[in-house]
């Protein structure tokens, strides 16, 4: 891994966004698909800045679509990360929906996704180390581990028993 | 709920697409949050057409991107009811590329994604239950309880506790 | 031509799409321009897997757009081969609206377009021939030379003497 | 009918348009179904200029791809109404493409189409006459009758004897 | 600058575009940038004819947006070449919407925009002269050099003493 | 002018966007219109978020655009307002390009914009005003006076004897 280790503010990265006709359904409300993408994208970002790399998409986890967003609405997705283990990244994505005729703000949605560092010809490679500083970025970086042995248990690539921290989980 | 249970081959739904350049990063892979939107209109339309009714996306369950889908590829996603909970269904799609000029056809991603069918006022409303027909579909079906204590404990709506099926898995 | 004739069976494309509020012109009917692209892509993919080659448009035939197909609706769109001439292949495709919650159906257009498989220089080049097996693939399969007539006819590449199937319409 | 006659010039369409990577297959061709949208919509709006009223697609006649257009190209397409029928009008759309770098124009394509005007419930209702003013638009006007017999036979709508005028040009 | 000058007939372009639901905002009127974005490819289009050159775009003078333009509107976008500097060529385009169903037609917007022809590796090459020929063309190829002091002070490369032209506009 | 003034601060705004194929020329550069057209919505969000109103664009000032983005980049818009007159808002807006793998960025363009707000009905309203914070923010709000009248001149709706800020700097 890269020596220099950064601080999750140094690659934070906000996208905001109007949600236009073809982003609704019939109820005029955004469909879930078109949110992924967004959120896609300004955490592929965030990844970049963090490790000045290309590169591409791992994993997402579950995602709750818990408050119905607008038409009309503006969308403000802030990505920032959480944790590198190697050349993978996991970035937590927030999205806050925002009626302002109405004065009205929502976070609605939130999600963590994991990306790979590759080179020009697709490899992974390490990226630099993340060095939390509020108390918010340490309980996400602790959590990462966690977060990670379900992702790799979910993709069957690891045990439940070799997952002790996520086990505790359940006891 | 409503008496009349149906086979998932009735509302079995496909979708092709070919692999634009807007749909890339800079390797010419299709993007993770395009392939997730494509992912979510195909399984929605399933999903209204289990229960002829208008659909939201409720929850879409982790995604791992397993092999990179290249510009000019053709995608194809199949997206099949597995299981529905009062007004809730549970999808699965499953996503093919294929280089079509050198013959080579993966089967590249699966989800599970949930939809809640609404009224036109918004509000939840129960839908016909599943009948599955096939060996793989009695398999999805069965699972689908699981996967639902998982998403619920996700959510933070239940404790581990409450999910005796799932907690089996770490024992 | 290729030795190793294929049955339609093993190209038959399904595409389902949404119909979103930009597709829509101010009566909130799908305008004929986007359904014609739909139709477009559809059948260029299904003339790529039957000849396992890049694949260009080389015509369209007349195309009646007899019922609207409003917002909301999903389009299914299925297309067959039903010949092969050389390099050029002639494709059928079928479209199909649904009014979901409204539980309504209608088989609403169908078109014929023929391909071209060329080479990665843009050459022409030979794909294999068409078997039909269903009694309606026959129907087709024998069609295919009669309408072909017409398109060069309707091109000015030969005159109506020279189609003898198609002048017997009129006799 | 409305009194009044018009002349094609009274609403002539031009439409320019850049080429774009999603416009373009794997050749960097333009694809025909994008083609085709765009000559829906600049027929339709000159439809709409002669009627003054909403239209809508009724048929598009054959239409043959006889030259590549490249990305990056400028394609310049026209629509001139070349005859009305009570509430249906034909347009005749010509398309044009440019390597502007390289000097190189050519007409590409041509095509008929054809819409009807309609009130604000989508009932049809009658427009002005067409009033040939050049050599050429005579011809466009008094071939219109011929193309609209096929276009009839094609949909079955007509018999072949009830279409002299076409079964003439097999004699 | 090459020896043959032409008259901005020669590359006069005309776009005419459809306003659909994606380019409005809730009030139902096309938005500025939308509009922007159409004005900038009409007018690099005409700077690309007068050149047989790649154009990139230098600068657009100040746009002020006086009357709403609607869903469904045709807009149509008229893009002339008043003069050329060197490398440099100012384009003037003219923007009117048309709510056609109601006969009502404005010129609502218009703007001065200049391009730079560039070679292969985007490097500034001469271009040639512009001719006016009627009144119009000749006032409008007489203030640009006007607006180029305007536009070079504006950027902060020339000082305001250096503008004798405009500077009389304020005494 | 409703009675309390806001920071601009309280409503900065933005926007992080990849520079995708569709955006680009073939020089593959961002083109022009398609950055205004984000400048655009970026600085509308930002006057609706200091009004609470729906807003409309009124006018774009000049904008001159010195370095070429490409394709890949990251582009960064800040967008901030200066001042309010009565119901119109002056918009600061910033854009930042960044090559993240070659670790280059560059403050590239920016623009002054301004809005009306508007009600339900498109009536304009008075909006809060500005209490300017920062040396800039102060820089920014005197400045906004003589920009607003060139602006007006501009437009033809004063004479520059009536602008005797802007004329001190001819003198």
């Amino acid at each position: 891994m890269p020596s220099q280790s950064k601080p999750p503010k140094a690659s934070i990265t906000t996208m905001t966004e109007l949600v236009l006709p073809n982003d609704t359904n019939t109820l005029n409300n955004m469909m879930g698909g078109r949110l992924m993408h967004l959120m896609d994208i300004v955490s592929a970002i965030c990844a970049q800045k963090h490790s000045n790399r290309i590169v591409v998409t791992a994993s997402f986890d579950n995602i709750s679509f818990k408050r119905p967003i607008q038409l009309g609405n503006v969308v403000t997705l802030t990505a920032k990360i959480t944790r590198a283990f190697n050349s993978s990244m996991e970035v937590h994505v927030l999205v806050e929906a925002e009626d302002i005729p109405a004065a009205v703000k929502h976070a609605t949605h939130s999600a963590f996704a994991t990306f790979v560092a590759v080179d020009q010809m697709g490899r992974p490679i390490d990226v630099p180390g993340v060095t939390p500083e509020t108390e918010e970025e340490i309980l996400l970086y602790e959590g990462a581990l966690r977060r990670r042995q379900l992702r790799l248990i979910l993709a069957g690539r690891i045990k439940p028993d070799e997952a002790p921290e996520l086990k505790s989980l359940f006891d």
